[in-house]
């Protein structure tokens, strides 16, 4: 599928490697939301993929992780068949998991829990999710796009009654080779910013991070 | 890795025609705990994955799914790494992300949710999860190892106050060529066993479901 494509679209979370898998002649644009590249909005991405679409182009959306999860490719694939456009979607590795296999831990070890709860800090209405329904579910907490909320997730988590010493973890580009890990307590979980991680990063909470593999990098 | 590899060790979740990606000479043996084939205990598996890395030889444990969401892989690593094996653990696509796929839904609509849980009906102290938190959360609901127990969950749900009409949905076989889907709502969750679905399945609960593709298959 990403070979027979003439055009990709690739989010900024995407290893700059991936595009050695495009076809010679392929038109690559990066269109990511963050950092240094130039910003392009979320209505730009929807109409670049639509104009190339309608041109008759076969056109990928390339995305870092799952694009059903915290990767707006309902959103994407909703608009686009809206117009008349036939999608197909291909699941990928969240970070979330990746970040399990950075650590060295099972999301949903029997022993410790009933699952994993995958939730964003950063919501459309910039409310918080509900910590202490969170935290009364017993889940593993998979926190994304949380890196500039630390305190605010600690506090939340703290106020729902979950302990202080409760294992925590950082793991900033979870699955490729810029991947750094950070372990910790809750009570801490702004250290994990001393130590340079930052954005994207995804933050673990909950007793299966018992045996999480610790340091600035576990990647080994 | 999985060509490298001279003994295969297959769960009975994963397609037979993954087999043909194994090298000429692979020791392939079957070894799922469900259905048809000789039923082979956990502490077995571990044993038979122990004596062949004993043995020197480089095992491929193949799972379907995530081996580290609910899929055991944790603590087979443990085990294996305590007895000084070398273990690398390799993330998969979890049956929640292909039934999400197969549905043509995201999980975590920013319009509907914070995010998603992924939760075992089925747990070592055969409790169930604790439902009012989990609705509390407002996340979408993944449920896996719940096909038996498909009265409990919707009563467990309607008690923590979840309206009866909220949208869910049962995929079988998520990801391959036997993927069979159902879609309804929470009130008449037990539709899907009548349809003749059955495990292996995960059930979904959530508004995000409001425009999944029905019907009992929806894999086209």
């Amino acid at each position: 599928m990403l070979e027979r494509a003439q055009v990709w679209l690739v989010d900024d979370l995407v290893s700059p490697e991936m595009t050695c898998y495009a076809s010679p002649g392929t038109h690559v644009e990066w269109v990511g939301k963050r950092g240094g590249r130039c910003s392009v909005s979320q209505d730009r991405i929807l109409q670049l993929t639509l104009m190339h679409a309608m041109a008759g182009k076969e056109v990928a959306r390339v995305k870092g992780g799952d694009p059903l999860l915290f990767g707006r490719g309902g959103e994407e694939a909703a608009f686009l068949r809206g117009h008349g456009i036939a999608v197909e979607v291909v699941n990928g590795i969240s970070s979330g998991t990746a970040a399990a296999q950075a650590l060295g831990v099972a999301l949903t070890h029997r022993a410790h829990c009933h699952g994993v709860s995958f939730v964003t800090a950063h919501t459309q209405d910039h409310g918080a999710p509900d910590w202490r329904a969170l935290a009364a579910s017993g889940t593993t907490l998979m926190i994304y796009m949380g890196m500039s909320r630390l305190a605010g997730i600690r506090d939340g988590l703290l106020a729902a009654g979950m302990r202080p010493d409760m294992p925590a973890a950082v793991v900033m580009h979870a699955g490729d080779k810029r991947q750094r890990c950070w372990t910790g307590t809750l009570a801490v979980l702004e250290g994990a910013l001393a130590t340079g991680l930052a954005s994207p990063a995804v933050i673990l909470v909950g007793e299966v991070l018992t045996d999480a593999k610790g340091g600035q990098d576990a990647s080994g």
